[in-house]
């Protein structure tokens, strides 16, 4: 191997790191594993796919890595449902208005929090469950979370790509009826699956002086960082839409923090703890 | 490349998938990206390590990696907490009786939801924020989620073993003034990182027949196939120490099911709720 060569994985690492962070990271070229840290750095969503379909037997072994992912105290509390009959792909994708391209992925799959195991299996064994509380709800939702990032993950390995989407949510009720979710199974995000047709692009990140912290929180300097990363996202990858331009006009700079600022300005899923308690969840 | 290098990956796919979930499942050996797939279904949890220290420009390329990963719309809300000061690691230790090994890690991190930032931005920006309620708590605690096992995967690539603590909510309110952590930041887990001084093992998972669902939600065959992953773990993987033997005595039998039901037969963070309203969250 040629001194090129070797400096491959180390190059390709450190242009990514400074697009999405505006950093220059230091490490050694030499570092093993390297070449796996491209793909992570480089990671990118893809809502675009080719029409080549997944075969049966790819998915379900997609889904066996997806679920070796860790779990909290062994309680596997993620559940996945594939929605392989189009009419019901069709009518997930009508309660997402915004994104009429689900329906055009060759796979869609809906990554549940599962609270309900828990309880039968209590109830086979004669014992009482004794935590109806906000840390179980917590609990299946945040495995939901690992194991539809493990399958991001095995997917992008065998050259697919992903999207997930939290607007599943928007409309908690009629994925449940459509999907006959029972109590204590809730949806935490969909994902779009198939072969990318384009190459995607880098998300751009908050500089990790934002959001890594040594020994205590520290945001002395957050805003300035905050403000750095906007003009940052101004700069090269500029927002093609701003958002309720009816109620806060045309911002002639318009970066990151102000993209957010309007997004969370109106109530966006107010009724999903109705849903979840619904559900049969208490939330104190 | 001979036919017998080529079936490597395929055959230790197969043979974890086997391991894990007790079923053989059928895919092509040609599949393109199968060594990635090693990895993942070879999955296994570190919490015993090597003096080698890390260092750290490669525990920081490893934070560059993790928050690479996907946030829900862009919105970021995932913070780490480099836990470096000893004295403040010996404390956390402290709080978790049952993990004396945590203060042996060369590296502890703590992974935090954080709908702080979000806030802040309105502040700055001149917005309301507009979205008090459990969409964002849940939200922020995903993110976490997903940034921890986008971690946990970096810190692999390089040949670091990790275990996930969510043990750490046990303590919320000692954890948040240890690290300084202020409203709308909460910690989701703790992560103990260092190089592996042994092999781990894989642990099993419910079969894919209860997991994995194909439009719609189907529990029918749940209870026998959980019976089935019982005898399973009890044949290959006993537990070495039964739970609450004083209230449900010694089984002789004592699978998976009888483990997690007596687990959960006794309230475990039932105060959780209490301490996320504390920090400022609403919940409905």
């Amino acid at each position: 191997m040629t001194t090129s060569d070797a400096d491959v994985p180390a190059e390709r690492v450190r242009a990514a790191v400074s697009e999405r962070f505006g950093t220059q990271l230091a490490f050694p070229a030499e570092t093993h594993g390297l070449e796996k840290l491209v793909e992570i750095v480089e990671h990118r969503s893809h809502r675009s796919y080719t029409n080549a379909p997944i075969a049966p037997e790819l998915l379900r072994l997609l889904f066996a890595c997806a679920l070796s992912a860790p779990s909290k105290s062994d309680l596997q509390q993620a559940d996945i449902v594939h929605v392989a009959d189009r009419d019901k792909v069709e009518a997930i994708t009508k309660l997402i208005p915004d994104m009429p391209w689900i329906s055009k992925a060759p796979v869609l799959l809906i990554f549940c929090g599962n609270n309900r195991r828990i309880r039968q299996i209590g109830e086979w064994r004669g014992k009482p469950f004794a935590n109806d509380h906000l840390d179980h709800f917590m609990n299946s939702a945040v495995d939901a979370g690992i194991v539809m990032t493990t399958f991001i993950r095995a997917a992008e390995a065998v050259g697919l790509g992903a999207c997930p989407i939290s607007a599943i949510r928007n409309c908690p009720h009629e994925v449940s009826r459509l999907l006959e979710l029972p109590d204590w199974v809730f949806p935490v995000a969909a994902l779009t699956v198939g072969f990318p047709d384009h190459s995607g692009h880098i998300t751009l990140r908050l500089p990790l002086d934002v959001t890594v912290h040594e020994n205590r929180y520290d945001e002395s300097r957050a805003k300035e960082n905050i403000e750095r990363y906007d003009r940052r996202r101004h700069e090269t990858q500029p927002y093609r839409k701003q958002r309720h331009v009816k109620r806060y006009g045309q911002s002639e700079f318009y970066g990151w923090s102000e993209d957010k600022a309007r997004q969370y300005s109106v109530p966006e899923r107010a009724d999903f703890g109705a849903f979840i308690q619904a559900k049969g969840f208490r939330l104190d």
